[in-house]
């Protein structure tokens, strides 16, 4: 980067601005397969108005911007591609404002799930978006995350009220009143949600809370194969029953669950379910899903009904990825995210793990079926070009499977430096052409985020 | 307009094109209070592909174009206001598919709310979104509507799973596949959502579908006082009780609702509840909320379980603005659409009534408070200049009081002509900016639905 740039930014913000070597290389990376590729600097943002203040210097500099938060991305959003500085968000870190009564809380970017559920502990309220890592709320809007609680809460999509953005020009924009709805001009709100940093930078989030549910149920199931396990997913969303979260974990992921996590889960194909309601409504609830899960040879129900108990439940789900890697020394993995229609997801679950079945590597599938999400998680040696070329063909394929079936190359991870291809193959290139003339219109330098998404 | 592109779109479409004054009429006016003004001609189109044609040839002689669904605008958005040609979408009436599977149906542009829901009769499945009128689903989408099941089931932003759109130049795409989530680019399903016909003609719509309910309860109730009435809606909404419909009705409102649809309701603040779910689930439901309805002196419960007298009361509620217009020979309403975080509502639909109480015309107050939304509808003589001045006057007076409380000048009719100085004073200029930013990238000879929304 230009010295005389560097020493402005410097000066400004002292020891919150680096171009150490180890400092870059932390910010360019994720928990994506990619190589990393560190920015030529990384500045650390207080507020929203320093944002703004850096945006402007970059916009000047035509330099490019990242924005990072916790470093979770699966696909690649924080290389810095095309070079740039890095700003990281992680000290926004404060709870702005808690609005009980109206259940929204506004956080800045850098707040994270697990702390924002902290800070709602003594208000009896909740926010359930929970991708697998501890991701920052700025992130996650970023990418439009969701995770096990999105088949009854939604995703980012849906629980994101209104927005604070830095524009490429510097200015600060809030993207929507606190209202519950509103008809008022374009939705700026979703626009932004889903725009993984490439035309604007999201500084603060005002999400939708939850009473915390009067009452709680999780189970564990197995089932004697795929398709009765993922068919009794299927009955349960087509009959309406509200469930909170449906889970399912193959074969081969319990086993690297069990290892990882310390649990003795069997080795079969498993949902995971929770119920969330009133004791009478959960009650019938977990009545209805034990009925059809026995109707398809479900067996040793087991119950937790313990906080305790469910938590460890939880907490093994969400550190599948980490269970994934754990398999094998060194490895990486390919995560596909793939979102079906639940009509297909039979098809498309069963197709996939024929598909993977080719792989000499492990490989294991793990998914939000209740939505027609899931991952099919391929453990890979990183050094091996054979082996990766090979498992990129099999992403392909699963790809393809699910694209032939109206579904989607991305349920919530987002499209990075990974999935652009993918992309035009699911958008079209008419459709990709809009999204580009508004990355145009947004960001004529092309400063944000550049190289993500789509080829401008 | 120019004679030679009448008569290429005449020969071209035969007697589906008119400039005749009568249907010129009929297409230039809404239920707005606005005077008509009549685009240049109308053609009535049939497909998406014959959109198409019609919007190519409108940009090679950058025409105005302005889609026409059900002509129910409350907010002036059909008027011809640079004249130009209006697209009549309601021979676009063809229920495309249903997957009852998946919990969703494709339907032209054209299909009207009820159409949909009478053919969906034979799969136990509804959509439940219900503006008053019998909108069209294409022109529900353009303008975000919602409804009076809003509490529960959210609004067209959230029960819109694609659109098939044709471009500014012609172009037609698909926006989202069927996948019921998605991080696959920017969300351009939710940018045309509320676009008002300014950046794409959407000529199909892909919408979420719901079982219909095991059971169903319905109730009125009376309050001593509009805080009653509202405090009992916020209780209930904090509580997490998933009402399916919350609305109020004031007392003036429930006199001209007893004239119009000769029913015999107690003219008080008044709740409608409409409860949803499996049995216990409602019965649960309605014991909380008669709890709290009772602590706040709510009184004579009428229960409605009977479907005929369900659907009595809901037509009536549906009708209000049409009741409201029939308590006054020839004259015409202006109903403002104010939306505030629900810890608000109280003071702003108590503050919205004092300002009501200023005018001599007849007023009244109905809305869906569960959402924090309410409509004053302001019965006026469209040839008083000084009533409808005092009128313009009472509205900006409403609407301010709720940009104060961080909530929308509109909660679900859009802007249209009526509202794009509140837009502005809502959203911001720099925020405005970037709407326009996306409208000339969408639509750079700004040729449809020119001059709605916000100034260019």
């Amino acid at each position: 980067m230009p010295e005389a740039f560097a020493k402005v930014l410097s000066e400004r913000f002292g020891a919150r601005f680096s171009t150490a070597a180890a400092v870059r290389a932390h910010h360019g990376k994720d928990e994506s397969p990619f190589d990393p590729i560190p920015p030529d600097a990384v500045v650390y943002a207080h507020n929203t108005e320093e944002v703004a203040e850096i945006v402007k210097l970059c916009a000047a500099h035509k330099f490019p911007i990242i924005a990072y938060g916790a470093g979770s991305s699966l696909e690649g959003h924080l290389l810095a591609v095309q070079g740039g500085i890095t700003i990281d968000l992680s000290e926004m870190n404060k709870v702005v404002s808690i609005n009980a009564e109206d259940l929204t809380a506004t956080v800045q970017a850098g707040v994270t799930r697990k702390a924002l559920n902290e800070a709602l502990k003594p208000t009896g309220l909740m926010f359930p978006i929970d991708p697998g890592a501890d991701a920052s709320l700025g992130g996650m809007a970023a990418t439009r995350a969701s995770g096990t609680n999105a088949v009854r809460y939604g995703t980012m999509r849906e629980n994101v009220v209104g927005l604070t953005v830095v524009t490429a020009d510097g200015k600060i924009i809030r993207t929507a009143s606190r209202a519950k709805k509103s008809s008022a001009g374009y939705d700026l709100t979703r626009l932004f949600v889903g725009s993984e940093g490439t035309l604007g930078i999201i500084t603060e989030v005002t999400v939708k809370l939850y009473p915390v549910t009067e009452a709680m149920s999780a189970a564990v199931v197995n089932f004697p194969s795929l398709k009765a396990a993922v068919d009794t997913v299927i009955q349960t969303i087509q009959l309406g029953v509200p469930v909170a979260r449906s889970e399912y974990i193959c074969d081969r992921a319990i086993l690297a669950i069990n290892a990882y996590s310390k649990l003795n889960l069997k080795p079969a194909h498993t949902l995971f379910f929770e119920f969330h309601g009133s004791e009478a409504s959960v009650a019938e609830q977990a009545g209805i899903v034990q009925d059809i899960a026995r109707e398809h040879g479900g067996q040793d129900f087991e119950w937790a009904t313990r906080p305790e108990d469910r938590n460890r439940l939880w907490t093994a789900r969400h550190n599948a990825y980490f269970a994934s890697l754990n398999v094998r020394a060194g490895s990486r993995a390919i995560s596909t995210d793939t979102c079906v229609p639940i009509s297909r997801l039979a098809d498309s679950i069963i197709g996939a793990r024929k598909i993977l079945d080719q792989a000499d590597f492990p490989t294991m599938i793990i998914g939000h079926v209740g939505d027609g999400n899931f991952h099919c998680v391929l453990v890979i040696d990183p050094d091996d070009e054979k082996e990766n070329a090979f498992a990129e063909q099999l992403n392909n394929q699963i790809v393809e499977l699910a694209l032939s079936m109206d579904g989607t190359c991305t349920g919530e991870h987002g499209i990075g430096l990974h999935k652009m291809g993918f992309l035009v193959d699911e958008a079209g290139e008419d459709a990709i052409e809009l999204m580009r003339r508004i990355k145009r219109a947004f960001d004529p330098d092309n400063i944000l985020n550049p190289g993500k998404i789509f080829a401008l």
